[in-house]
C-alpha cells in the first residue's frame, strides 16, 4: 500500500486562536497558508474563493463563527448574542448556492443553546465546528469506499471542477474513490477538465492529484466530448453543491454539458457528496438560486485583457444537471440510483441505502 | 441600412511587396498591423495564429507565396523553380487540419504555368492571389445571404471560435448572416463560447461584433449546455477547418460537444464554410488529421502558471462533428442539408443545390 497524503484545506490554526487555510487562489504557482482570525476575513476568504467547495466552505464558516466569537467573549450576553446572529448571517451569506454553508453555520451556532456563559457557549460551538470536520473527512472515506466498486482497474475518469481535498476536510468527494484506489496500489487516469473562468481543474486538481502520484491530465473544458467520442472516458464523476429533493444537482458550470455528453455517448455518470448537500426544502434544480460571478473573471481574469474590457459576459457559477441524467449519487450511505429507472427521483431515506446493499445491488442496477 | 464595416484581416501592403494583417495575438488588448515580406514570416505567423481562420490563413498563404517569390525575380529559372517549390511546401505544412491552406498555396503556386520568365511568374501568381482574396470576400457575402433564412429576428445565436471577418477576406462564414442581419437592421443575440485555450471567441469575436455595433455577449465555453436549457439558443452556427466527403467537419475543438448540446435541446446546429473547405479526398472525419497544440498554451497561457508547470496536457486543435448531428452546412452554393435526413451524407456536388431552389425548398426542409 502506497501512502498517499492529500492536502489539508482547512484546519485550526496550532493556538485555535484561527482558521488556518491553503490560499487556494495563489495554487498552483504557490502554496501558501494564511490564518483567518475574523468571521469578516472568513467571509472575504469564501467570496474570493481563497477557500472554496462546498464542503470546505462549509467547516471554514463554522470555525469563523469560532473564532469570531472568541473574541467577544467578555461581552455582555446581549451583545454576544447579538453578534452571533451578525456574524452566522454573514457567513451564511457569503455564497448563495451551497446548502452546506448555511447547514454548518446554524449546527454551529445551535450548538449554543443551554450554555450558561459565554466561555461555555465558545467552548461548544468548538467541540461542533471540529465534529463538523471531523465528520467530513470521515465522510469522505465512507464516500471514496462506496465508490470504490464504480472505478474499473485502470479507469479514464473524468471529473470537473475540484472536489477533492481542497474541496473538503477530508480526502475529497469525487476524488476519494480515486486517492483511495492510489493508496491500494491501482491505477486510474484522471482527466481534469480546467473548469473556467477559475480554472479549479488545472490549478486544483492537477495540483493535489499530481502531488499524490496520481496519473492526471488537463484538458481544456471544450475536449471533454472528443475524449468520450475517442472511447477514452469510463466514467465521469463530480461533487455537488446543492442536491434537491429529486435528485437534481447543482454544481460546478459545465457539469450539465459533460452529463448531456456523457448520456449521448452512454457513460456512467456519478456525482459525489455528504448528505449534508441534500437539500429535501428545495423540490427541484429550477428553485435553486445559481450564483453568478462578476464579469471580469472572464474578460480579465489572467492579469491581461482576454476580451473587450466592457464586453457583455454571462458566467453563472453553477449549473443545474437534472435527476434523469444521474446514474447515481454516492453519498456517505453508499451508491444511491434513481428508485424508478424511468423516473427521474432518487431515494436518500435513511437507511435506504446501507452501503452492504449497495454493493449487494450494484450488479442488478437496483439499489431500492 | 445601417453601414457595418468589419475589419480587414488580411490584404496587400499598399506598396504590394508585403502581407498586411492584424496581429490577432495582440487583440483585443490592441489593433497592429504588421506587413509581413517573406514566406518564413508568413508562416510563423500562422503557427502562431497571428492570422488564423481556414479562409484566412489560405489568402496570407497565397500572398506570402507572392512576395517571397517576388524576392526572387533576378534567380536563375532553377533556382527561381526550386524556391518556389520550398516556400509553397513550407506554407502548406504551417498547419495541418485546415484544407484551404494547401488548396489557395497549390492554385497560386500553378498560375506559373505557361509564363515566359520569373517576372511573368510573379505576376501570374500575384493576380491568382488577389482573386483567392476577391473571390473569398464574394463566398462570404454569398454565405451570409444564403443563411439569412436560418436566422430568425432577434435570435439567440450561439458561435464558437472565430469564424467572423477576422478568419476570411471579407465578413466572416459564421458571422456573415450576422452583418448582413445587422446591415438591415435587423438584431440578433450573439454569444460567443470565449473558446479555450486561445480564447478566439472573447478576444476575437466580441472584438469584432462589438466594433460593429452587434449585441454580443462572451460565456466561458462551459455554459452553453445552460443556455440552451434555459432556451435562449435559437441555432448554433460555427465555420469549419476541413469538411470530409460524407460531410464530417473538423472545426476549433469543442464544436463536437456544442453539436451534441445542439441535438440534445433541439437547436438547429449549422456549418457555414466556402466549397474550398470541402475535401473530396477524405472521406470521412476520421481521416482528417487532427493538430495537438503545446501544453503551455493551457498550462501558463496568460503569462501566469494556470495548471502544474509540468503536468500532461491534451490539448487537440480542432474536433470532429459527425455529419449526422449537422442541421445543415451553408456554403457560398447555398444551403446543404442531408440528402437522406436518416442517413449522414451531404451532396455538395456543383449546381444541386442552386441558391434560389435552397431557398424555396427551406420550408420542406429537402434541398435535393
Amino acid at each position: 500500500m502506497r501512502h498517499v497524503e492529500p492536502p489539508e484545506a482547512v484546519r485550526w490554526a496550532a493556538d485555535g486562536s484561527g482558521v488556518d487555510i491553503i490560499d487556494q487562489t495563489l495554487l498552483p504557482e504557490s502554496e501558501r497558508r494564511i490564518t483567518l482570525g475574523t468571521a469578516d476575513s472568513v467571509v472575504e476568504a469564501i467570496r474570493s474563493m481563497r477557500v472554496r467547495g462546498a464542503p470546505a466552505i462549509g467547516i471554514a464558516a463554522a470555525m469563523g463563527l469560532v473564532v469570531e466569537m472568541s473574541r467577544h467573549v467578555a461581552d455582555p450576553p446581549e451583545a454576544f448574542a447579538g453578534r452571533l446572529r451578525q456574524a452566522a448571517a454573514a457567513l451564511r451569506r457569503a455564497r448563495p448556492t451551497a446548502v452546506n454553508l448555511a447547514w454548518a453555520v446554524d449546527r454551529t451556532a445551535a450548538a449554543v443553546a443551554d450554555v450558561e456563559d459565554n466561555a461555555a457557549a465558545v467552548r461548544a460551538m468548538r467541540e461542533e465546528a471540529t465534529r463538523i470536520l471531523t465528520e467530513d473527512r470521515e465522510m469522505c472515506r465512507r464516500i471514496g469506499e462506496a465508490a470504490l466498486e464504480l472505478v474499473p482497474e485502470d479507469a479514464g475518469i473524468l471529473t470537473h471542477c475540484n472536489a477533492g481535498a481542497l474541496a473538503t476536510g477530508g480526502i475529497g468527494t469525487a476524488l476519494a474513490p480515486v486517492y483511495i484506489a492510489a493508496s491500494r496500489g491501482r491505477t486510474a487516469r484522471v482527466f481534469a477538465c480546467e473548469t473556467r473562468p477559475l480554472l479549479q481543474g488545472s490549478r486544483l486538481t492537477a495540483w493535489e492529484l499530481e502531488r499524490a502520484g496520481v496519473d492526471v491530465t488537463v484538458i481544456p473544458d471544450s475536449v471533454a466530448g472528443t475524449l468520450m467520442a475517442g472511447g477514452r472516458i469510463d466514467l465521469v464523476i463530480v461533487g455537488a453543491d446543492r442536491i434537491a429533493a429529486n435528485g437534481d444537482v447543482a454544481n460546478k458550470i459545465g457539469t450539465y454539458g459533460l452529463a448531456v455528453l456523457a448520456a449521448h455517448h452512454d457513460v456512467p455518470f456519478y456525482v459525489a457528496a455528504p448528505t449534508s448537500t441534500l437539500d429535501p426544502a428545495t423540490a427541484t434544480g429550477a428553485d435553486i438560486i445559481i450564483e453568478v460571478r462578476d464579469a471580469d473573471e472572464v474578460r480579465r481574469g489572467f492579469g491581461r485583457l482576454t476580451a473587450p474590457a466592457d464586453v457583455a459576459v454571462f458566467s453563472p457559477a453553477f449549473d443545474i444537471t437534472p435527476a434523469s441524467l444521474i446514474t447515481a449519487i454516492i453519498t456517505e450511505r453508499g451508491i444511491h440510483r434513481p428508485s424508478d429507472r424511468s423516473g427521474t427521483g432518487f431515494d436518500f431515506r435513511e437507511g435506504t441505502v446501507p452501503h452492504r446493499v449497495a454493493e449487494r445491488c450494484t450488479a442488478t442496477g437496483q439499489t431500492k
